[in-house]
Parts: C-alpha cells; structure tokens; sequence
C-alpha cells in the first residue's frame, strides 16, 4: 500500500475516469525490492520471474538496475531483450520447450536452459549446440501457500544421470535448481533443497561433472494477510545453508524472484457491484466485485492466496462474506469456503483496494472471458 | 469431430502452417445444434449463452437462423447486436450488473435484464425503468459436471419478495429463471426446478402479480467422454415436467444454451511438448502438451471437464499419464488425481485433438500468461 498509489487513484477519480477495476503497480516499490535483494544476497545474480508481470516498465526498470531475468518463453525472452537486457543476462527457465522454440532462443544469443529430463537436453543438444544447462530437482515445498505440484523437476538421483546424459550430448553440465514453492513463508526452506543440490554437486563431481551453480529459486513472498520475513532473513538463512552444505566451495548462485519483486509494488481498484443475500434467513452475505477468477485473481483458486483488502468503511463494524466475481461463471468465487471479514455498513459502489496484487495478476486475466476486458494496468 | 475439421488442419499442416495450439470451430455443427433445439423445443424461443463462444462468425451465423442472445456484459450486447440481432432479442441475463452497465444497455434497446434481489432490482428500475425483470431462483444442480455453486439465485420463497419489489418500482415482473448445472447429463434436472418455478408463479399470482415466463437456463451437454442424451431426450423431458407442474397453462419458456450449441462444433489441435518422468521408478509418464488451464482449458479446474483426446496412435497400447499445460506454473496441470490414458508409443512433437472444445475455451485463454498468446481460433 503506497502513498503513491493512493493519490494517483484519488487524482485519477477527481478527473472523472471511473473504468474499474485496474491495477496499479509503484515502480519505486519494485526498485526497492531490486536493491533489497542484491543486498541480502550480494553474492547472487538477480535473475527476474519475468511471467510475475512482463510490463514493459518493470523489466526496464530491472534492466537498467542491471537484474537477469528468467523466461519462461520466447516471448519472453524478446521481452527482456526489448528492455535493454542482453542475452547473457536472460535464461530460458521453461523446463517445457518446444524444440523450434530453443532454436529461437539460441538464435537471439540465449545460452543458459533449464532441463529436468534427457529428452529436454536433446532437445536442447540439438537446438543449441553447446549451450549450459542447468537440471531441476523435486523440492517438496512444504511451508508454501501455492502449491507446487511434482510438474518440474526430478529426483536427484535422476538429475545426475541427466547431466551426465547432457554432457554427452554436448552440452555443459552448469548446474542445479529447485523451487521451494511460491509464497515461502518459511527462510528455512532452501536447507533441505540445498542438502540434495550438494549430493547432486557431489556425485556428478565423481563421474567427472564438474557443476559450477546452484538456482535457488523463487518463494520469497508477498506481504498478504500475514507477515512475511524480510528479504535480509531469507538471505542470511540462505547463505548459512550454502555455508553448511557446501563448507568453502559456495558455487555461483542465483535466485529468481518474482512475487518477491513486484508483488507488494501493485494494488487493484475494484468496485462493489452488489451485495446480496439468498434467503431472508442467511447470515453470510454475498459481496460481488467487479474483478474476480477470470479478471486477473486467478491465485483465488482454491482460496490459496488471501488478498488482503482495504474498504472505506473499515472502521466499522465487520461481518463475514463470500466475496465473488463479476462473470457468469459460478466457479468465479473468490473466497467462500472460508469467507471473508467485510464492513457491514458496505455498500453497491464503493471501491475496494486488493493490495499486493503486483504479481501473477495482469497476464493471468482472461482474455475476453464474459466479453470482459483483460485488466488495465498502469505502471506509475 | 467433424471431417470438415480433420481436413481443415490436414490442410493446414501441407501448407507447412504449424503455429500451435488452435481452435477450429465447424459452424455446419452450430447449425445442426441450433436446428436441432430448434425442433425439439418447438414453443421455446433459443438465447444462445454468447459466453460460451462469442465469435462473430458463431453470433452472426445464429443471428440469421432466428436465434436470441443471453448476454454477461454491455461487451456481449455489443456483438450481439453487431451479428444481426435486433434489441428485442437480447438478455442482459447476468444477475451482477453495475447500475452504469444497465443504463448502457438500455441506451442500446435492451428490455429484459435478469435480478435476484431487492438491490438489483432497484437498479434496474433506476437505469432500466418500466422493463421487464426475471428473477433467478436457486436449483441444486444435482447430476452437473462443472458446479454450480449458490453465486447466481435466491431462494423460491424470497423471489415472490423480489419480483413484487420489482413490480412496486415500476418494472415488469415477467418471469423466473433457474440453472440446472453446467453439462447436465440427467434431462429429468428440470422437474425439480420447475415445481419450484409454479410454486412461485402461484404465490406471485395470489399478490396480484401475474408472471408470463419460465427461462429454462442452460445445462445442455456436451459429449465428453461419456455419453450424453440427445436434445430430443431433453425437450421430450421438459415438455412434460412444464405439463406436469404447469398443467395447461404453461408459460412462455425460453432456454440458454452455450456449450450445447458450440461444445462438439470446436477441436483443439495441439502438440506433445515433453514426454517425461520424474524418476527411473515412475510408471506414470508426465505429458506436456502447448495448451493447459491457462491457454484455454480452464474447465479441467478441479478436473471437471473431462475431455476425449485423440492421438495419431491410439491403436497401440495404453497407459496414464499425468496431462499438463506448458507454462511454469505448477497449477497448470489438466490431469493428474485421474490420470489420463495416452499411448504408451506417445512422441514428443505428436499432434493432439481435443474434442468437444467449442464452448468455454477462446475466451478463458489468459492474454498473455508466461508470455504466450490466447487461443487462436478458426470458423470454418
């Protein structure tokens, strides 16, 4: 929630303009979290999430700071490029390529690639002959609020064979990475996850693999309901772990935030539409904005990521509700398993504020789902 | 699956296009659909539920064949009225409008907006004054395949409230909706629903308010993987549950149908991106293909829809598979509690059809998530 933020959003109200909902993502906020990374980890190179929010503004903005940034396509890609970053700087972090798509990558200089399986390194062997790769391991996840999936990644066992595997096909073994799971609350996460990046290290090392780096990730989290640990926590906690598994042979590391750069940087504006009960005798009411599941709130899914929600009106009186979408979609609900504390006093027309809404909210929008425009956003 | 389809991107591979995934979208079927609902309702006007697919072809095609529209936004009315349909023919049946949406709306000539509660009401009456109003009521949707959840409707006995509420602010009370469930495969849904739709005609009728019509909603199914009864089945059905609980004063009715105009008229053509395990233990292969929830599938959520995909091998032996999309989001995996049987010969670069794919698909596409572009899709 930034002064900035709100005056930009008053002063745009003042001027009539009342085309809701938008997002609204301080670029002073983003540099910030920039800094603050490359201080915590001074050691580590700042690869982007670019898929957290590719708007031009930011990736211009992290480019000029000197950030890398990790894609997850082609487009991507030619996205940081557009922003001033030169190939060196981006990695392909999409374990899932097509094979046209690495010979795209190569073609524009890209020379760093994710693989989790050796039918993704002859992919890669073939599409960008001698290019590094770095093999994903599984990573349980445990302590995060969006849930990771077994998608990415292999066993550690495996990931050794299938460097080995790349290494025949040409291509050079550079290292190891692992994602604890987005929205980490917990600055411990990388321990575990770092142990078996070590065994990795080793056993490659004895069939002569030398790997160079270790990805640490993304996870770092947002400040949503509850508090999160400061960016300078996760750094110390990392650096202890780095220390305990690889004693004074600390590979090149790199992290990848995503939430963790532009997450607290945005806040949606959304209005009430209606508010309603189903019988005369419910006692939860039902609260429908005009963004929801399709618009750009997808991390709602399952209720995992619980926005936290500043109203006009929240000096009074609270009661629960079931806060929904706009579509004709009855999956666009929000929050109901678990509904959520709203002022009994709102009222059809307010104007809510979603905060740290900066991350995985514009590009996630549908793309004309109830002939909904996507969500507008405005970079300040 | 349509050959007109198969020959269509036969067609398209000699050309040496090979820009995956699309949509392809046989308007042939969308006629037979319509003609088909056409026949087996033949006292019960058709609102095509333009969510489900609001191409201009698909809209302009119905428009010429007599069809109304069921619209979610001023967006849908938009195109609606730009395919050929006159005001008179177009719903505005989304029970959460903004009160500035209706005035637009009613600007445009629309006269039926659909409410289920006191507030909406009001609204309408402000912005819409003297129109008329359905009001929706709650229906179990036992026997559905994608959930309904309470979003839409109020309770029977507060819709007599609403409607007389309606008719004190000056706009005509007209009748009652209901849903019986997305993919309804029991054709019997409608009784229930329609003994609590007399229920209120009659209680409305003792306060002096005299309703007209019954709007049927949609639920109409589309061939998955299982069997569904034809839509000659369901009118037969509903014609009787009218009979049944409306005697020989049945009302005027209308349905809604989306996925059962559009669903078998659409096939995706997509691409094996990765065949993989995560370690040399798994029997589950993990497939990837270059769509997922993100690209367009967004009704695999929960693993709802279930859809037939069929392969250039399906004669060889079979064996599940954990599907998922091609994005780094570890949530964007289509099949995986239930895993999907895919050939075990399965190659990567394999060209996939997903049937059953012309309704909610297009529009769900996210707009740029990770970088890739929405859906493209094709009339024919």
């Amino acid at each position: 929630m930034t002064e900035r933020i709100r005056e930009f959003l008053r002063d745009r109200r003042e001027r009539g303009i009342d085309e809701g909902p938008v997002l609204v993502v301080d670029l002073d906020v983003v540099k910030d979290n920039y800094t603050a990374f490359a201080k915590a980890l001074p050691d580590t190179r700042v690869f982007y999430a670019v898929k957290a929010n590719p708007a031009p503004e930011v990736l211009s903005l992290l480019a000029s700071m000197g950030s890398c940034f990790d894609t997850a396509s082609v487009q991507e890609i030619e996205m940081a490029l557009a922003a001033g970053a030169t190939p060196d700087r981006i990695s392909f972090g999409n374990t899932i390529k097509k094979e046209r798509d690495i010979a795209r990558a190569y073609a524009l200089g890209i020379r760093l690639f994710a693989i989790d399986c050796q039918a993704e390194a002859d992919k890669v062997a073939r599409a960008a002959p001698g290019a590094k790769v770095f093999c994903r391991i599984l990573c349980d996840g445990a302590g995060a609020e969006w849930p990771l999936s077994r998608k990415f990644g292999c066993e550690p066992a495996m990931a050794v064979d299938v460097l080995e595997h790349a290494f025949k096909a040409g291509l050079e073994p550079y290292g190891i990475s692992f994602h604890v799971g987005s929205q980490q609350r917990n600055q411990h996460a990388w321990d575990r996850a770092l142990a078996q990046a070590a065994a990795v290290f080793k056993e490659c090392g004895e069939r002569g693999i030398n790997l160079s780096m270790v990805n640490l990730g993304g996870g770092f989290p947002t400040k949503y309901l509850k508090n999160v640990p400061t960016v300078r926590t996760y750094g110390n906690a990392i650096f202890k772990a780095l220390r305990k598994h690889f004693g004074n042979r600390i590979p090149e590391t790199i992290i990848e935030p995503g939430r963790g750069m532009v997450g607290n940087a945005g806040m949606i504006e959304t209005e009430v539409v209606l508010v309603s009960k189903k019988s005369e005798e419910d006692d939860v009411r039902w609260v429908y904005l005009d963004i929801g599941k399709f618009g750009g709130l997808a991390e709602t899914m399952d209720e995992s990521i619980r926005y936290a929600i500043k109203t006009p009106r929240d000096a009074d009186a609270m009661a629960p509700c079931v806060l929904a979408g706009p579509t004709c979609d009855s999956a666009d609900v929000l929050y109901e398993k678990q509904p959520y504390p709203l002022p009994v006093s709102l009222e059809i027309g307010d104007k809510l504020l979603i905060e740290g809404t900066g991350a995985y909210t514009s590009t996630y929008s549908a793309v004309a789902f109830n002939g909904l425009p996507p969500l507008k956003t405005i970079h300040i």
